[in-house]
């Protein structure tokens, strides 16, 4: 199992740092300090490799998620918390990942319906995580696309990340994102 | 000059659909039907030429951009066909060509600082140019992070759609952040 996981986290590395194409099994293995024999043992193959590595780079997302829900505080200072862990996970080695994964995946007909699949679902978890944190109804129409603008808002300054340091114009989106959530959406009545 | 803009937007195209690397002097002269000494003679090498190109996706989305704005209604319907033009700029083969040089360009030292000074100059052109045809005030700080919010949103929608249709999700999104730029944000004093 643990060297499973080493395979994966490897080729995540390698993803966000090579792209697709230089990912290749010898340099996944030679990440991991695995030997080659492992990947044929553990995923059959080079896309078996990838089709666990795209599942892990999504449950990786989902746990860390998932890890920063309990840190966030109650009342006031609370949605820019929430705000900032969703912009958070569209940063880094992760997101990195996934951009190298979707832009690959684009011309690849093998691989373009398994990463548009996990973008999808991952698509689905993170929204209602979102609107759960925030305690907004999901069923609530403008609900949904003023969270799913503010997604698309992180995805885009995930892209942005990629190019250059972007931190001071980052803190000032996400402090606007707090104020348009708070005083734009009522709070769901269940809560 | 008609060879010059041949190899240029063959450059656009193959960047597009086949990637950094695969976009090699050979595959670009044979799509735009031209010999290889045309690269020689107008950009000297594949390095001159892909820097002509990045200039040439910047000019041609500003030029895209331009064509649009005379064509907005005034009054009612005016936002939303703004917010919808600013939308369209980052959907399309313009934006795959620019993803794919901004993904190549985070692993290669030459390309990088290239890339990442085109998307800034563009990030501040699109940025004026959206305020502008808003009629809001490009000094004021809520105008600047909602608008910036909304161009990275429109960033976030253009990688969607990388890989499937994503329109009927768009569309919400485009009608919410013309609500939101016209519920929340003040007309500038000078209209």
């Amino acid at each position: 199992m643990a060297t499973r996981l080493k395979l994966l986290d490897a080729a995540i590395e390698c993803l966000s740092e090579l792209g697709w194409r230089d990912t290749t099994v010898t340099v996944v293995t030679k990440r991991a300090g695995v030997s080659r024999g492992a990947v044929q043992h553990y995923f059959t193959d080079r896309d078996g490799l990838f089709a666990a590595a795209i599942e892990h780079v999504a449950d990786t997302r989902l746990a860390e998620l998932r890890r920063r829900a309990s840190s966030f505080p109650t009342g006031k200072g609370r949605t820019l918390a929430i705000v900032e862990g969703f912009v958070d996970l569209h940063l880094g080695q992760l997101f990195g990942a996934t951009l190298q994964l979707c832009v690959a995946a684009s011309a690849d007909p093998v691989l373009r319906p398994q990463v548009a699949a996990m973008e999808e679902q991952m698509g689905k978890q993170v929204y209602f995580a979102a609107v759960e944190l925030l305690g907004l109804d999901p069923r609530d129409s403008k609900v949904r696309t003023t969270i799913q603008a503010f997604l698309d808002s992180a995805r885009g300054l995930g892209l942005a990340s990629f190019l250059g340091d972007d931190r001071a114009r980052r803190k000032g989106v996400v402090q606007r994102w707090a104020e348009l959530i708070d005083t734009t959406l009522e709070p769901h009545d269940s809560r």
